[in-house]
This record gives C-alpha cells, structure tokens and sequence, in this order.
C-alpha cells in the first residue's frame, strides 16, 4: 500500500470523505488512489478558492471536515481567502497541500516556494509530512486538530515521494477531546449579573447559534429579560418559524452601538467581545460601551451550549417557554425590482429547509427581516470578510446536504472572485441557486469611502475613484457567464419575474442562476446623508434610533 | 498631503505610473488619492490574481515595475500564485497591501492576519510602514528593491492610518545600482573552457533573451561553435526573423536530457542549472550530465549581456557575424482543427511585433516551431509553473505596450483561473487576441499521471482519477463566457475558421476571444507511449532522438 493510500484509508477511517480537489502533477498518486477507496469523493473545481470555500461551506454544514487537495503553495494561496474565511468562523477544514518530492526541494525548480509559512497564515496545525511511515500519524493528527474544539484549519503537507512511495500505515484518529466545561465559579458570577437587574445582553456565536442554543439562550431571555444578539457574522444560524429569533449585530459599528447601547453586562458565549470591522478615522474600535462588563461564558474551545443551559439552570430558566418566532412571510413584493424587493420575495417563497448563504453585501440587509419567520431554515455568512465566499459555501453545503435546496445570494462583485463555483455546481448537479443581485458596483465601497472620511469634504471622491468603484463598463452579463459553465440562467428585471423565477428554481433540482437586476442599496441621497445619520445615531432619542435601525441593519 | 498623497506621488516620480487594482475598504485613501496625481493610471481587476499577473505582465514589457494594490492579507493570497509567477521570473512588481489602522489590528477584526508571512512566500523585501512620515521613504526603498538587480517582488504593506493622516513627505528614489560586472577571472575561465574544443553550450536566461543578450551569444557559436539555449520558461524572449534563433530547453525531462547530452561545460547566463520541473520515481532532478561543468557566466544581480559581449571580446568573436533566423512561415494549415495546426496559423499569419504570451500548455508544444521564422516578435512564458498567468500577463503586456497586438495562447484549464481577466481586457479596451484552446481536459496531468507512474502498470488510472482531469462534463463555452465580460467573441471549430479569426482579430483593434476546439495533443496511442518513447530517449541514437524532440520539445 503506497503512502497515498493508505491517507486515503485513514481519512475515510476519520468520516473525511469528500475532498475538494484542484490538483497538479505532484498530487497524481493521491488522485489514483481515489480508485482504491470508494467511501471518497473528490469533487473537482476550477480554482482552488472554490476548493476551499466549498470544504468550508462543507464543514459548517455537516459538522465534520472535508479535505481540500492543493498543488503545492500557489494552489494554497489561490486558496487562502476562503481559509482564512473559515479560521475567523473556526471551522474545520483539512488541507492536503502537495509538494516536491523530499529529494527535489532542494533543487528549487520552477514551482518551488515555501508553503509552510502561507499555510501559518490561516492554520496553527501545519505538517510537511516525512516519511510514508508517518504520514497516516500525521494525517490523523492532522483531522483531529482540525476538528478541535475549536474547529481550524489544519495543513498537511505531503511530498510526492511520500505520497508514492510504498509502506502506507493506516492510522486510526486519537480519541476525541470533549469540549471543556465552562467555569463553575465563571457561571455563577454571570448569574449574579443577570440578577442584579442591570442592563445585560448574551452575545452568541459559533455553535451557540444552533438549535439547542438559541433554545437555551431564549429561556434565560425570557425568564430575565436579558437580550440576545448573534454575532455580526455567524458560522451559521439555525432561524426562522418555531425557533427563537435572535437580532444580529450590525456590520455598521455606527449601527452595532445603538444595539449595544446603556449595557452593563455584556456576556460573551462562543463570541468575540464586538470590535468594529474597519478602523475609521476619530472613531472607537471597541464597540462595547463604557462602563460595560465583560463576561465570557464560554470560549470557542469550550462547551458553549452546555454552559448555556448551567446558566440557565442557575437561573431557574430551564423550565421558562422558549420565545419562539411565528410563522411569518411578507406578501408577494410588485413594482420595480430593488434589492429590498429580492430580498422581500425571498420571504416570500422560501420552502422549509433551505441553506441561505449569504453573500449579497448592501443588497442583503433587509434579507434578515424579511426571513425572520419564514419556515425554518439556516443561514451561512461571511466569518472573515473575505468576498467570493459565497459560491464556493454553496457549492459545500449542497455537497454536505444533498436532501436540501441551497440559495446562494450574492452580489456581482463577490461573485467575481469564485465564479468559477457555477462549474462545479453543474458537474455535481448541485441543488443550488444562485442570485446573483447585479448592482453593477462595488457598492458597499461607495458606503465605506464615505464612512472612512476618502471622499472629501462634501466634494466627492474624484473620477478615477469612482472608476475603482463602479462595474458598468463593461457590464457584466451573468446570464451568459452562467449558461458558459452549464448552469441554466436567466435574468429578472422585474418583480414579477424574480418571483416567479426564484420560486421555479427552488422547486427544481439541480443548479440555478437568477441575475437579479438591481439599483445600489446606497445611492443617491441616501449613500450622501449615510454618513450625517450614522454620524449622529449615538446621540438619537433611543426610539428613532431603533427605527432606523430596523430599517438598515442586517 | 496625507500619507496616500504622498505615495502616489512618490510612486509617479519613481516611474511607477500603472496600479493594477481591487481594493477594499483600508485601500480607500490610496484609491481617493488617484484623482490628486494625474500620471497615475489605474487600472482595476476583478480579482487579485488578475492585478498581480497584470503586473508581472506590464513589468515584462515596461522594464520596469507596475504597482498592485491589494487588500489585506486575503487580497495578497489571492494574488499569490502570479507573485510567485514574477518571483521565479525575476520580474520586478511592487506590491501595496492594505492593512487595518495600526490601532485596530490589536482586535483581531475579521479580516485582520498576518499579512507578512504571507508576502514573505514571494518577497525578500517586505516591510510594513510604520508612519505616514516614513511612508514614502519606505515605498521608494521598495521602488528600489523591486527594480534591483536581480528584479524582485517588493512589499509595501500600508495601514489605513498610515495612508490617511497628514504630513506625507514625497521621497526620490535612490541612486540606482548598476549591475555587478561578472568576474574576469571567469569570464576567462569560461573562454578557456570553450576553446578546449569540448562541447560547450550557453544556457540564456533572464535579459540575456533580448536583442542584445542574443546578438552576443550567436557571435560566440558562430565563432567557437558553442550551443545557445534558452531556460524552458524565458520570463521575456525576442526572436523571429532577423534575430538570433535560440532552441528552448524542453519542459519534459527526458527530452531536456537528450538535448544536454554529452555537454562537457555548460555556461550559465542569467539562468538556473538545469533541473526537472517536477520529480519522477525513480528519475534524476538534475539534468546537467554527468561529467559535465557548470560555469555561471552572470547571475541575476549581475550584468548577463556586458559579460556576453566581454566573453566574445575575449574569443575573439565580437566582430563575428551572427546567425540570424531568415524569414520563414508555414503555409496556411488546412484540414481538421488540431492544437498544432492553431500553431500553424500563428505562425501563417502573425503580423510584426506581437507580444505572444504561452500558457497553452500541451497545446502549444509546436508554437516554437512554427513561429520560428515569423516576423519579429517577442514571447512570455510561465515561469513560475503557477498557472493562470496566460491571461493577466496579456492584459499587462497590452497596457505597458499600447501600439502593439498582444496574443494569448491559454489552455482551457488555466483560463479559469483567472478568467476575469478578459473583463478588464473589455474595460481597458485593450488590444488582446485570446484563443483559448479548448481540448476539454487538464491535459497535460493526464501526460503528468503516465509519467509519475501513478496511472498504475498498463492497468491506467480508475474512472475517478481520470475524472480529475476532464472538464469536458460540462464543457466550458467560452464564446458566452467572452460575451458576458464584454469581450468580441468566436468559436473555430475548422482550421479554416482559425486562420481567418486570428487573421481578423489581429488585425482589429480592441480585444477578442477565438475558443479554438481542439483534441488533446497528446491522446490515445501517443499518450500510452510517452512514457516507453520518453524513457527510451536517452538510449536512442541522436539524429532519431532530435527527431523526436523536434516534434515534442517547446
């Protein structure tokens, strides 16, 4: 048995049983290797963010990891954005990264570069594994590292001659390390908090988000009136009709002060403490009110929802009812097509189950509000800002969750960079449909030269600025793009035909392409009195400022 | 002035007049700074490996470095593979990344990471500015870094803060360094070596490729008899009627080993000794023969084309005619579309002064061949073996050299790694003809797997393995892919077809897109052979063994 496959054995052996793979030359032998073990599937894509986007959008989905197969340091790089994606999300992903045989390293030759530094970009577990002997060792290190607690981003590094060379071993996964328990003392002190009747807020992420979380976190809410907020970007989060709905931060920090304002207690639970995403000049970085407290009831290495419900307990909140959202669909939205409306027919067709990725920038604020009681369904967002996320997750989820419809929404920029995601979709004949909300715009960018001060004194940003910003010339034809890699397209320029559209795809198997023809969420008036408002949210009568927050937040 | 102000100026005092961009909110000043230095041409990507290929591309051209502006470490990953591309190429690129402000990285913001372990994989010089009041004195080192000699990949990594507070003082380069002179007692050492009568070749690589380099080395042979070669993967090389012809070393092994054969000194300009582009079991990576002398005329730091024409001086030969390549064009190909018959057509109707760019991977093998005698032109290749460079380095080589036609020769499966090229190709109105040869299929992997051994003894690779290579399923329509990023597109599905479209698009300005539908160069029984014909060369009597290497090596 060669060193490759007897690594395929192992990962299978581990429940890694898809790869997403772009290979080269020095990863042939794992790719023949794929013939010895039918529980793998290697699905291929284009580009290798697909790859890893996708192992991502695997992992978040199915609760275990995928491998992703690169060549060598540029497929690791071309790889990079939607890993580090996954790392600020803590989700775990194996990388298998091919490199030259042991013996050719040192001769430099033309694809020679050192990975192992790019791979220390997004993983703390990193490997150039030695010999075949200790390659399954390896490798199963490797699966357990990345599976945590908390989920990462594992690299192994395989040298061809390892990978080809005979005296493979099998090698079985160490057993796997509970989550640690939160604190004793860390609980009670958070009890006390909550009792004391100041202004407190569960602040959720990571794996509080599912179910057995939100229902938890909602107990404590409802017996004390805590609130609850998700973190700005979740992992994922299970919502909609019949689970309690918690209000997300906002990406604006102008926004994600109003939420947080007059805290005493800000309790952290699988959370980051809120930090604004950017820096913006004369403006604070740390989003937590002063005079606030910090607790963490959970980190991500440790038992978040077991913590949770402890908290509960120590409340006396395991016994109070759950707030649980009602069903709830906005009607059938008309007129002329705007990103609020797409995101309004969303609610209004969505069918139960879906996987939600949501990609879509400006156009996708209002989608939370108009899907808060749609039926059940979760919703998969970008963890580290990194853009073209959203295909390559698609493609992920789909694979992770074949019984379920999958809608990726996701604006014309962001779809740029992973675009090649629409083959793979076809290939696999995925259930995915992608909107693509065509603003023809880096749009958020409009928002942010104004937020960071770049677009002058009431002047505006100059010609040549505005040009880095805008995506009309030429426009981007998606319809053809999609039709290119064999996805059946069409456009809506309407309404009506995005309904219509939109409900055909999701009730028609295989992958889907809607390019939604939408103006800028911020425009106009709105994009040049954003920066006036946000600039003065913080000093608003507290009801004016939750309507305009109602309004714009995510 | 603020610190962006600044920059840019310093930048277009420096020479530095091209940004290929995609920024993101920390770039925003650099962006809004546009619009204050009107030498400044920006150009925007729809993706960072667009921009860094683009760069690499230009700097080819230009001599002398394009700027890129990326965002964050995520925007440098995504960039990577073309940096590594230019790295192996020597070619000069000065990299500006974004970074948070300097008080924001403290909180780990989503898309905060270690930006500097990445650029490290690609660049020697990297450092980011710690103030807008060394901001400019620190881009002119980098400015200088890049240029060298030897050209380098250069790293200006520049927080938000940095960029956007006052007090930016523009700065002057410094003083350029001339190139080391290469060693007399070498230069002596070398001539010695070639008048002892043994067989001798020079390996040319780096500047040694252009005119000058050429004019010097085809003296020394006509003189002395010595055999001129190019590296595989010339980073810029002018040939063509009238200049001195030069055979490139090939890229498979076994054929770079018969042309070596029997070599008692191999002199080194500018170049790498030679070794296997990847390792084989069982398979030498160093390719110089045994008992062979490796002599290094000029490295990279060193002046390649003054040690050439000192070398000749001291053999007596600079006053030697050189032997220039006559005119010479195949006639026009007829019959059914194959790979070398595009090649054909090149090399029948290529007008004056075309930039060609090879990524065509298998395709291309007998573009050397055909366009040997064709009117001057000059040709780029894929130095660093990361592919996806084709396309960006077209869009490079367009913008630094607007009067001339540029030709992209791409393999179906690299175009889709940065396939959003052909936008900006659209936007700029860049005057690039595309043909993107479509054989359906990672090709050259299924040469890759025979030769690596991994496709198993006569049995072949499995159904999954070779599923790996295809992209036939779906196949990629590139005509709608053109459309849809706004580039004149057409399918040649007959020689006929071929010959008049490249005809046509080059002699029409603006860009265009020819999907040429071609089978696999090497499919069928040449494909099971390679390996026995590949691993036999070696043995084979030398008039059969060129014949062979005539017909395969690029």
């Amino acid at each position: 048995m060669n060193g490759a496959q007897a690594l395929m054995k192992t990962l299978a052996d581990a429940g890694v049983t898809v790869c997403f793979s772009n290979p080269g030359t020095s990863e042939m032998h794992f790719v023949a290797a794929l013939d010895h073990e039918p529980r793998m599937r290697a699905v291929l894509a284009l580009f290798e963010g697909v790859a890893t986007g996708a192992a991502d959008g695997y992992a978040r989905m199915a609760g275990k990891p995928a491998a992703t197969l690169l060549h060598l340091g540029c497929g690791l790089g071309n790889g990079l954005a939607n890993l580090h994606n996954a790392r600020k999300g803590r989700v775990p992903v194996l990388n298998i990264v091919g490199e030259h045989a042991t013996h050719h390293v040192k001769y430099d030759a033309q694809l020679q570069s050192d990975i192992e530094t790019v791979a220390r970009n997004v993983s703390t577990w990193v490997r150039t594994s030695a010999s075949t002997g200790e390659l399954c060792r390896d490798a199963a290190q490797a699966v357990a590292a990345a599976v945590g607690p908390p989920g990462q981003v594992a690299t192994l590094i395989l040298p061809a001659d390892v990978s080809w060379s005979e005296g493979g071993v099998p090698a079985a996964l160490p057993p796997p390390v509970p989550p640690a328990l939160a604190d004793d003392a860390v609980i009670e002190g958070i009890a006390q908090a909550i009792r004391s009747g100041e202004k407190a807020a569960l602040l959720l992420g990571g794996r509080a988000l599912l179910e057995p979380g939100l229902l938890a976190a909602s107990r404590i809410a409802a017996r004390t009136g805590v609130r609850l907020f998700a973190e700005v970007f979740p992992t994922r989060i299970e919502r909609g009709a019949g689970l309690p709905h918690v209000e997300r931060l906002a990406y604006l920090a102008e926004l994600a002060s109003v939420q947080l304002h007059g805290l005493k207690h800000l309790i952290l639970v699988d959370a980051k403490s809120p930090v604004s995403f950017f820096a913006y000049p004369g403006k604070a970085s740390d989003l937590v009110p002063e005079g606030c407290r910090v607790h963490a009831l959970a980190t991500s290495a440790q038992d978040a929802v077991g913590g949770l419900q402890r908290l509960a307990a120590g409340l006396g909140a395991d016994d109070a009812e759950p707030v649980l959202q009602a069903p709830l669909r906005p009607g059938r939205p008309r007129g002329k097509l705007t990103a609020e409306k797409v995101c309004k027919a969303v609610g209004h067709v969505l069918p139960e189950g879906v996987i939600i990725v949501d990609e879509a920038q400006t156009s996708g604020v209002m989608l939370p509000h108009f899907t808060r009681g749609a039926p059940r369904h979760d919703v998969i967002t970008l963890t580290g800002g990194a853009i073209g996320q959203g295909l390559p997750n698609a493609v992920g989820a789909a694979v992770a969750c074949p019984e379920r419809p999958v809608l990726a929404l996701v604006g014309d920029g962001s779809a740029m960079y992973t675009i090649q995601s629409l083959w793979t979709m076809a290939r696999e004949g995925l259930n995915v449909t992608t909107v693509i909300l065509n603003n023809k715009s880096y749009a958020i960018l409009n928002v942010e030269l104004q937020r960071v001060g770049a677009a002058g004194n009431g002047a505006g940003a100059g010609p040549k600025a505005r040009a880095q910003l805008d995506l009309a010339d030429p426009g981007l034809d998606f319809v053809q793009m999609g039709a290119s890699m064999g996805v059946h397209s069409v456009r809506a320029a309407t309404t009506e035909a995005m309904v219509d559209a939109l409900a055909h795809a999701l009730a028609t198997p295989g992958p889907h392409l809607i390019e939604a023809v939408v103006p800028n969420a911020f425009s106009g008036l709105k994009l040049r009195l954003l920066p006036h408002i946000l600039g003065s949210l913080s000093g608003l009568p507290q009801p004016l400022a939750r309507i305009i927050k109602r309004k714009v937040a995510p």
